[in-house]
C-alpha cells in the first residue's frame, strides 16, 4: 500500500556519475539487487549514517573509507543488511569491497559498500563478487531511474528527485534516489539515500550541507520508530557544471543549500508515502515550543503513539489520544491548560480540551483526507519543527508478520 | 484475544472493604460501570498516579484529596475518561465527588473519584449521581469479583489475585483488582489497580509500600508504549487484623512488603496477558547492565518496537529486530560485540552475532510458545530488570481502529 502517486521524474544524467545495476540473485525476485556507482575523479563525497549502535558491517566500512580517501564507486546489494554479522561480516564487505577495487584498479578505501536487508544472514559474498562484471558493464549516466528500483526492499515503488536551477548563471542539476518503508526513524541519515549534483563543492562544505540537509529530512520521518542497522545517505559534487559553491555570495549559497534541501526532504516524504501500509501521509507540526528540540519531541511522540496512528487508519478524529501523547512527552513544566490541537484546518482543541466550535462531522470530515496535518500549539515559545509519519493498518502488521516467510 | 486462561480467584472479604457495583448507563453495554469502595474508618489509604501531563480531572482530585483527608470512599466509573475536558471536566468531577459525599455524611475530600474510557467527551453527571443509590444498596464485602467486572473497558476479562499469608502467627489477607489493555505504559501507575489488606499500616509506610511495588510491577509493563491520562492504583490498609505492620521486625516487613509486591506484579501481568489483540505473554530480562535504569531502558526499547512485536506475532524468531532496538536504546558506549540474545533457553545471538550453535528450527520452536522469555545480556555490569509486553497482532489495529466506532 502506499499513499497517492509518485512516478519517478525524468532523470537527466549527472555529469561524472554513472551507475550500474544487475541481479545476483541475492533475493528470490528477479529485480536488480546490485547497484554500482561510479564517481568520476576530482568528485567529493559526504555521507551520514545511522547512530544505531549496531551498526553493520558496510556502515563502519563507509564511514572508515570516508576517512581515508576519496570515494570513487558505490557498491549497493539488497536482500541481505550484512548487519548482526559479527567479524564475518565485516570480512565479508571488505571481500566484496576488494573484489570491485582490484576490477577497477582503485584502492580499498575508495569503494564504499551499503547493504539493505535480511538483519543476521551471512552475505553471500560469491553472489555479489560474480555480479559485479554485470553491473559494470552496465554502467550508465542515464540508470538513476534503474538504480532507485535496484535498491529498493519492501519499497512498493522507486522513489527519486530531479531538479535544475540557475545559480549566478549556471545551471545545476542535483538528481537523487531513496529507498526504505519500515525500520524507519532514521537517526543521521535513513536507509538508504543518494543524492548527486553536477556542481563543484569542497569537502567541508558538503559534510556541513548533507548534515543540515538530513537534520530536516530524513531525520523528521518516522513510520514505527525503529532505528536501522544500515541508514546511509550519501551526497556526491561532481564539479562538472562548472559552478564552484564553496566561491558563491551568501545569498547564492543559501540558493543551493534550499535546493538541496528540498531534494532531501522530498525524498525523504516518499519514503513516508510508501510506508508499510501507509493509507494516511502525515504531517505533524508542532509549534509554539521553548525550542526546537521539544517540538521534535512532542511530534515524535504523537507519530509513534500506535494509538494515534490506528485512529489515522481509521479516519477516527480520536483527539483525546493526540492530547494524551503530547502529555506523555516527557515536556517540563507543560501548561495543559493551553495546548491547541488544529487537524487539516479544523479547530479541535484549545485551552486543553475539546474547542465549543468543535463538532464530530467536522473531525470525521478532516480525517476521511488522505494528506493529513495534525497542528499542535504548545504556547509557551516560538519554535517549531515539522514531521512526517504514517498510520498504522493490518497492512503493517501483515508485511511485518510475513517478512522472512 | 488474551494469552492463557486467568480465571478470577475466590476472593475472601477484606474486613473494613465493602464494596457496590450498579449500572449507571455511561456505556452502550448492560455491565455495570460504576463501582463504589467503602473503607471503613481508622483505614489508611495511598495512591499513585499516572505522571501524563495531560492528567485526567478525577486523576487531579484524587491527588488533593489524599493530601487533605483520609479517604472513606472511591467512586469509578467507566465509560467515560474526564480527560481533555478542561475546567468542566473538573466541575464533573467534583459534582459527583460531593452527591456521594452528601448522601454518605462523609467531607468532600474524603471521596477519591476514578475515570477510565473515551478522552474528550464530557462526562455525563447525571447518570453517575443518579446510580449512585443503587450502588450503595449493592455494597457488601463479597462483592471484589463482580468489581473486577464493573471497571473493565477493552479487557476481555476480569483480573483479580488473592492471597493470604501469616505474618508473626497473624493471617493477613491481601486482595487486589485492576483493569487495562491499551494505553498501557504506566508511568507511576497503571490505569486501574486496586489493593486491600487488613493489616495496619502508617500512611507514610504504606505509600513507601506502594510506590515500590509500582516501581516492580505497573512502571514495568508496556502494552503499547502510551502512557494513560487516568492511571491510578490505590492501596488501602483497613487495619482489621490485628497485625500492625510498622512494629513488626525487619524480617516479618521483609515478608509482607514481598507479598504486596507480588500481589502487584500478578495484577501488572494479568493486565499484559489480557494486552490488547495479545497472542504472546513476553518477559524481555536484560541484565549485565551498569545499572537497573539502563536496563530498563534496553527493555522497553526492545518491548516497544512494532518490528520486534510483529515478528512475536507471527513467531517469526527475527533476532535481528532485536539486536537493532538495542542498538538504538541509546546506551552510552554499547560494546555490541559482547551482547547476547537468549529466547525460551535457545542461545540465539552472542558476541553480537548469531551464534554458532543456533539453528533456525531451534529458533522457530522457541517461538511457538506463548510465553516468550527474551533474556537480552549486555555484560557490562550487574544490574537487572524484567519487563512485561504483548506482540503486535492484527487484532490490535482492529480494536483500536474500531474503538469509538
Amino acid at each position: 500500500m502506499a499513499v497517492g502517486n509518485a512516478p519517478l521524474p525524468e532523470f537527466e544524467p549527472i555529469d561524472g556519475v554513472r551507475i550500474g545495476v544487475t541481479n545476483a540473485g541475492i533475493k528470490q525476485t528477479k529485480r536488480p539487487d546490485i547497484t554500482v556507482f561510479e564517481i568520476a575523479e576530482g568528485a567529493t563525497v559526504a555521507g551520514v549514517f545511522t547512530k544505531n549502535a549496531f551498526c553493520a558491517a558496510p556502515v563502519q566500512l563507509c564511514r572508515k573509507h570516508l576517512a581515508t580517501d576519496s570515494p570513487r564507486y558505490l557498491l549497493v546489494n539488497t536482500g541481505n543488511a550484512n548487519a548482526g554479522t559479527g567479524e564475518p561480516g565485516m570480512q565479508a564487505a571488505l571481500a566484496c569491497v576488494r573484489a570491485l577495487a582490484q576490477k577497477v584498479n582503485v584502492s580499498d578505501a575508495q569503494v564504499l559498500p551499503f547493504s539493505t536487508g535480511v538483519i543476521g544472514e551471512p552475505l553471500p559474498v560469491d553472489k555479489v563478487v560474480g555480479a559485479l562484471d554485470a553491473a559494470l558493464v552496465n554502467l550508465s549516466a542515464d540508470n538513476w531511474a534503474a538504480a532507485a528500483t535496484a535498491i529498493m526492499t519492501t519499497d512498493t515503488r522507486p522513489k527519486g528527485v530531479f531538479r535544475t536551477l540557475e545559480i549566478s548563471g549556471k545551471k545545476v542539476k542535483i538528481a537523487g534516489i531513496s529507498k526504505g518503508a519500515g525500520m524507519i526513524r532514521p537517526n543521521m541519515a535513513t536507509m538508504l539515500g543518494y543524492v548527486a549534483v553536477d556542481a563543484k563543492v569542497s569537502s567541508s562544505l558538503l559534510q556541513e550541507i548533507i548534515s543540515d540537509a538530513t537534520r530536516l529530512s530524513f531525520n523528521r520521518i518516522t513510520i514505527d520508530g525503529d532505528t536501522s542497522t544500515n541508514d546511509s545517505c550519501v551526497l556526491i559534487a561532481t564539479g562538472k557544471s562548472g559552478l564552484d559553491v564553496d566561491a558563491l555570495p551568501e545569498s547564492d549559497l543559501w540558493l543551493f543549500r534550499q535546493a538541496i534541501n528540498m531534494v532531501f526532504v522530498e525524498l525523504a516524504q516518499l519514503i513516508i508515502r510508501d510506508g508499510e501500509g501507509a493509507t494516511k501521509f502525515v504531517h505533524v507540526k508542532v509549534d509554539g515550543g521553548r525550542d526546537e528540540a521539544e517540538c521534535e519531541r512532542v511530534a515524535f511522540t504523537v507519530a509513534e503513539s500506535p494509538l494515534v496512528k490506528t485512529a489515522l487508519f481509521a479516519s477516527d478524529p480520536n483527539w483525546g489520544r493526540i492530547l494524551a501523547a503530547v502529555g506523555r512527552s516527557g515536556i517540563d513544566n507543560l501548561d495543559v491548560t493551553r495546548v491547541g490541537v488544529v487537524i487539516n484546518n479544523v479547530l479541535i482543541a484549545e485551552k486543553g480540551g475539546r474547542s465549543p466550535s468543535y463538532t464530530e462531522a467536522a473531525g470525521v470530515a478532516a480525517l476521511a483526507k488522505d494528506d493529513i496535518v495534525i497542528h499542535i500549539s504548545l504556547q509557551r515559545g516560538d519554535a517549531e519543527a515539522t514531521i512526517w509519519t504514517t498510520d498504522f493498518s493490518y497492512d503493517y502488521v501483515k508485511i511485518n508478520a510475513e517478512y522472512r516467510s
